[in-house]
């Protein structure tokens, strides 16, 4: 049974600081950032006033930041103090948790007009502290015991998918090739170079040094070179991995009735899916996310749509396993596919099934609090038509997004749709 | 303009783990325990599958466990893997925003059976880590460095209290006095023992080891002697600070229309109010909690009463300033006046205005992230007849439960009414 809410929600204005690794700035400064740029887009103007209650993502700034109550912290630092704020966590789906329960807030008729914000500051810790940290995201009283860190996570179910379709690892090389491609379009991301930009720098640098000048002939060979690409956990490289980012993104959302108060160009969320899991060690398969097509159901159910009525999607390549599961949890492309289309280019800006269009977690960047709500920041930009030199063709009109947390014990998914 | 949410929302099932400090139970175990008394209470019992959601309230598992994303395991943990869960966190009120947060999505039609519960387990660290963990709940980048630990926070406004109200610090001892005495009959609570418990077995103990007995011929001499009963920040001393515990609390919420296929007795929630606030240097009061009179008053309105109205309330006694001050901010009693209320025994249990009759956090322990949940329970058992030996007179109708993040940058109040 398919149920609705009492109330529809529209996105009216979307922004998001630059994401990458800043040791000047904290969570508060990012967000600030994100705020100024969310206000600047609602075309009719907001009074900030207006805005009665801040729902944020946040994965752990308890350990990133040594704070907590980040909530109240920065709606007061953005000069909202007094109102409802709030901070929701499902580790790497927190953003988009958070935009869930201010909809519902929404829809519930207690608030009209909601400020929704995901933040992670997660730089100023030494490396082996922050992949600690990732790690409270998995259970760490029988899985992190066991050895496992998240890149080994995905490493584990990336040879599951290899094993159980006879897929190639080459497949990886191409999400990454093509995110990175998006990523370069995309002022924000945290990294606005191709792959083979970067191939091209590591050349140059060899030879400012003197050292022989590596001969890869284009991005796949690079991929495959331990020499330019080292394993972090086999299948997974390093340019599968997305990065450790701080950054913040914020929207604003309206009771449906009250959209055009603020624009004359509102998303609509038509679909809202969320769905949770036990540890990866619990689950039937490694080769997909069950959590994610259970969502991606009741977000496509409440719309009334299927995956084929999908313009664009924003999925969580948190590794480049991830997109492709993604792929096929969405429904995109069936079950042992997601690699073949991916290869075949299908998920290209110019594919049948854009994906990542941004640059995804990859080449745009991971704060992992952020990312749910970054994933948001691309979807206005497309649907809008403002996505500049990386907007994809034929006016589309409705996206989707998806969001995991840990290793799929949380999945999160919408659907948008403009309507002008 | 009080808003009304489209959907009203009860309570049908309300149940705890004792609190305490349980070496050997992770907060998983103490879930559980909290989950199957929660089933036990429901009166014409609880198919889990009927529940759709799950909402915890959990302030930072990430410091005192090493564990994030706890609310998809602890579903898991208790038979429920695959449905959305959240956790919701604003430090100590973390468990009251649970609770509004569920009664919000209830209201907007998306669910109508929800479990909410809240949950810490705090022990396990050295006790100094535990006073850092519980000091990321303020502002760490300006009022930690400047030296603030909580008791020092609540010391601040307990002196600043005294100076503008010529206050007796004996009111703070009547506070504790009168917890206690309640805690002592609330088996789930971590001090069963009564302040005159207390002194006996320490004239007991020093007895035994051949020390001086001490002759405090009252309690309130023992609260004033530093021997028994040392300062922690004057005029704080170890028997005005609540408890570092374990422990958690579980309820069912379901859409109004559906309560009578739970029980005959459910308590509907009437009212809801929820503010924020900066850190404390931001603020123009430091004897009251604005966000608290801010909350009341939401609550209060959307219900359509007075603080008149109240049978009984469960507050947030984190330190003994803290009761007087929320005598206040709902409007108990008038400004400056709370002090002497709780010297004059109008807060016990035979008073005009029952506070803490479950012994408030003071006596019953305070898991923080629980907390906001365990003054739900209290509420379920007053207000259903159920309170055994500590029950209020009077057949109480409405309760009112006051949960406080923090220093105040987060205050919610709810409103219950039993309806048989």
């Amino acid at each position: 049974m398919t149920k609705k809410t009492k109330r529809g929600v529209a996105v009216v204005g979307a922004g998001m600081s630059k994401f990458g690794a800043f040791p000047d700035k904290t969570s508060r400064d990012l967000f600030v950032e994100a705020y100024q740029e969310m206000k600047s887009t609602v075309d009719k103007g907001l009074d900030p006033s207006q805005i009665e209650a801040f729902y944020m993502g946040n994965f752990s700034a308890d350990q990133f930041e040594k704070q907590a109550h980040l909530a109240p912290i920065i709606a007061s630092w953005v000069g909202l103090a007094g109102i409802p704020a709030l901070r929701l966590e499902d580790a790497c789906a927190s953003g988009s948790v958070a935009l869930r329960q201010a909809s519902l807030a929404i829809a519930s008729g207690l608030y009209d007009v909601v400020l929704v914000g995901g933040v992670e500051k997660m730089t100023d810790l030494p490396i082996g502290e922050v992949t600690d940290a990732l790690a409270s995201a998995a259970d760490t009283q029988f899985e992190i015991p066991a050895g496992f860190t998240f890149p080994g996570f995905y490493a584990a179910m990336a040879t599951a998918y290899l094993d159980e379709y006879d897929a190639s690892p080459q497949a990886f090389a191409h999400v990454s090739i093509k995110n990175h491609k998006n990523g370069a379009l995309n002022e924000k991301a945290q990294f606005n170079q191709t792959i083979a930009d970067i191939m091209e720098s590591k050349k140059k640098r060899a030879a400012a040094k003197g050292y022989p000048v590596p001969t890869w002939s284009n991005e796949l060979e690079f991929f495959a070179d331990p020499a330019g690409n080292p394993n972090i956990a086999w299948p997974m490289t390093l340019f599968d991995c997305s990065p450790v980012s701080d950054g913040a993104a914020a929207v604003l959302l309206v009771a449906e009735e009250l959209a055009y108060q603020f624009t004359d160009t509102p998303l609509y969320i038509i679909g809202s899916g969320q769905a949770s899991d036990g540890a990866l060690t619990e689950r039937d398969t490694l080769s997909g996310i069950p959590s994610a097509a259970k969502a991606a159901r009741q977000a496509y159910d409440m719309a009334g749509l299927t995956s084929d009525d999908i313009d664009l999607a924003e999925v969580h390549d948190c590794f480049t396993i991830a997109e492709i599961m993604a792929s096929e949890d969405l429904g995109f492309f069936p079950r042992g596919e997601g690699w073949k289309a991916a290869m075949a280019g299908m998920t290209a800006r110019d594919g049948v099934h854009p994906i990542n269009t941004s640059g995804g977690l990859k080449a745009k960047g991971h704060p992992v609090g952020a990312s749910g709500i970054a994933q948001v920041i691309e979807v206005w930009k497309q649907l809008r038509g403002v996505a500049g030199e990386r907007q994809i063709a034929g006016n589309p009109r409705i996206a989707l997004t998806h969001n995991v947390g840990g290793t799929g014990q949380t999945c999160v998914v919408h659907i948008f749709e403009r309507r002008d």
